[in-house]
């Protein structure tokens, strides 16, 4: 028997959760959860229905209700607390991080989330949380840290950690806050903490020149943050110096890693953001054809080029094997070159007024590959039509645009940077536009000089 | 003046690094390392040339440059460290981290890394580390935790962590790893620690149940476990229950996120690792090529679906402006379903045997955006040539030929990786292959069916 087989023949984990949600049995979800791990649960999640995901949110207890919309991509997790009653959901919001809360609040229409925020005990701290953009350090922090005078004995604050030991377990402390006159003054570590005599005062421990960030820094600078530095995490502080709470080093992290995403997604024409098959058809629809309606109008325009050549055509009907061959082979050479700008961006080893050194790089690679592909194909062509005149012209013309897409593919990202339009997104679009346009317009035109010899 | 000419005039941050390198300023080279974060080193050092970036690195103090390579992409890195004299490199690899001194000396030549691993100090463990696969738990985990036998006390642990304070701060040290007779026993919490009297045996206040990795465990299972588990790092365990090293959360995120990036540059023909642009012109060129060579070939065959028609093109010259336009467009359509599946692969929210429901679930997909697109080009191919039989003969190719190229991309990945065959290499140029000859054949042959209301 293969594998397959057997897998066919055994219940899929959603199979059997699908099962016992039918049956009302909650014993049975309760004991899936807790058998499950993140992996098997996410993938549940995937294949239930929209009402069962909901079901099994609010059979399971908030506390693991909490992490599977943790484990979930974000879109989900908001969709089901949409369908959950506002006090419901309540009870699961509270039990997730507040960086975590807040993202999903900030994702619902706001009567939605009004209904959930009035009926959470930090009413006022989440409305002021929710403020903040989603991709500054007001919005990628968690407010759950120590803080404490520094007039505290050690002996205090141990006293704290012990009764609070269960709420901040998760939160891996790792530092003490330290204020002095409701500013922040400093960080205490936990290894000195131990050091210390029980009798000795937080100002004493204190690291006094700890650094810190602004609530507003953007996550640029927060990258930027935790690269120079090898902290887990740093305090945030307003405008009056107050601590409002902690960036974490993972958090950044995610949040980069996200990023990269959704630029994966976007060269590939997925925009709005992700993408996942369990959203409705009609949105998915809409969505992929926004890029493509552009694309298609984009492409027709390039291929009109061709009509302006009709007779040539007619002529050298051979030509029109080749024609979509040096669209697609520039657009390919093009975009290996957009791939290298946008990492290069991302990485922070070129900067978007470069232009003309990122072209000298890639200028060189540009006649290098055009040579070899132009050969290639002039010799096919040559061979296949018995023509060395077509051959020619059309090596010269993959050749000759092959630099062009090169050239541009490399420049075009740092060229939209520099004019704040989305690299991932408009690149690509512009790069073949232009390429199929010049492609054709090189091809066509080379065998309109060469017409008497080729007929 | 604006922005940019400003920039013109200021000596750009390596300008200065060049100059004071040229000069052989050692003090000046020091103090830029001094002032200078992250992000303007790996920018200053992508801007040297290969000889000044080794001069950087040998005049700077080997911990700052165990810093700087830290923060420059691996694969300069390596480069930097293949310059070095065996015994100056030793100094800097000296300094880094475990699991990066492990990357590096893995990256070398067998003969480079054997000439510096004999200088080093902990040379047999090493041996036994690089041993391991880069994608498991005994390639990514760290070296550096503290380990005492269960019989000792608090006392001492306090002690030995005073001494060497300043060896483990830049570990984050969080738990104290205990061993019964050799073996992994358990772990103790730092804040556990604290709140014992001195005079208490780690055995007393060991949790036992600490869950471990095995070090030949895989990203894959790493990657879950840390989504199960909110643990900032896992100790690792050999198949004798010794413990070997400590698997940081952090590390696994990144190597997530650098597979992901990986991955972006693949579906992009951007193949063999990372491409940076200090990379010599020829191998940059050659790794372009070998992707280039296959999809031109590829590419080539598509075409020459055309030169089975070529009669009816002759026939309808006016066809050759919409078959780039029909070949382009279902390349997009395409390889949107291919960036979803990619995406909900890495996700791990669908499964490579889940063929037949990704199908479903394109398919509605593909027929609307089908129709829509279709009936856009019909519109536009009937208006532009007056022909309505043209109209709908391209119209029904691009609708047809759109469901193919969206159930196709959606369904490749899967196919792909079910065969083992790197679905972000592959998938693209299998479809448009695909899409492309299904195209021609799609459009050529419908107008050849209507042929005698065209002529």
């Amino acid at each position: 028997m293969t594998e397959e087989s057997i897998q066919k023949e055994e219940l899929r984990p959603w199979q059997e959760l699908e099962n016992f949600l039918e049956a009302d049995d909650t014993a049975a979800v309760l004991s899936f959860v807790e058998k499950s791990d993140a992996d098997d649960i996410r993938i549940a999640l995937n294949h239930l229905s929209r009402e069962d995901r909901m079901k099994f949110i609010s059979i399971a207890n908030p506390e693991d209700a909490a992490e599977v919309l943790n484990d979930i991509p974000e879109s989900q997790a908001v969709t089901i607390i949409e369908d959950l009653e506002a006090s419901d959901a309540a009870t699961i919001i509270e039990e997730l991080p507040s960086d975590d809360r807040v993202d999903i609040l900030k994702a619902l229409d706001d009567e939605d989330a009004e209904a959930i925020i009035s009926q959470l005990e930090e009413e006022d701290s989440l409305r002021k949380l929710i403020q903040y953009d989603s991709d500054c350090a007001g919005g990628l922090m968690i407010t759950e840290f120590l803080s404490f005078d520094q007039d505290v004995m050690v002996e205090a604050v141990v006293g704290e950690l012990r009764e609070k030991a269960e709420k901040y377990q998760k939160f891996n402390v790792q530092y003490i806050y330290v204020t002095a006159a409701g500013k922040f003054a400093g960080v205490v570590q936990m290894r000195n903490l131990i050091l210390s005599p029980r009798n000795t005062r937080l100002s004493e421990i204190l690291i006094r020149d700890a650094l810190t960030v602004r609530d507003l820094d953007d996550i640029d600078e927060l990258i930027n943050f935790f690269d120079s530095h090898d902290f887990y995490g740093v305090p945030v502080v307003n405008e009056l110096d107050e601590m409002v709470g902690v960036v974490l080093r993972k958090d950044i992290r995610e949040t980069e890693a996200e990023r990269s995403n959704i630029e994966l997604l976007e060269t590939q024409g997925i925009v709005g953001g992700e993408e996942l098959r369990t959203m409705s058809v009609w949105l998915r629809s809409r969505r992929r054809l926004s890029w493509l309606s552009v694309n298609i109008i984009l492409n027709i325009i390039a291929a009109s080029v061709i009509a302006l050549y009709q007779d040539t055509l007619s002529a050298v009907i051979a030509l029109a094997v080749f024609l979509p061959v040096i669209s697609d082979m520039s657009g390919c050479s093009g975009n290996q070159a957009v791939a290298v700008s946008l990492r290069e961006l991302s990485l922070g080893l070129v900067r978007p007024f470069e232009v003309f050194r990122v072209w000298v790089q890639e200028i060189s690679v540009g006649i290098i590959n055009g040579l070899a592909l132009g050969l290639l194909i002039g010799v096919v062509a040559w061979l296949w039509q018995g023509s060395v005149i077509l051959g020619l012209v059309i090596g010269a013309a993959l050749c000759l645009n092959t630099m062009v897409a090169v050239s541009l593919g490399g420049m075009l990202p740092l060229i939209l940077k520099k004019w704040n339009v989305d690299p991932a997104l408009a690149s690509g679009p512009i790069l073949t536009t232009v390429t199929d346009m010049m492609g054709f317009f090189l091809a066509l035109s080379f065998t309109t000089m060469a017409l008497s010899q080729l007929t």
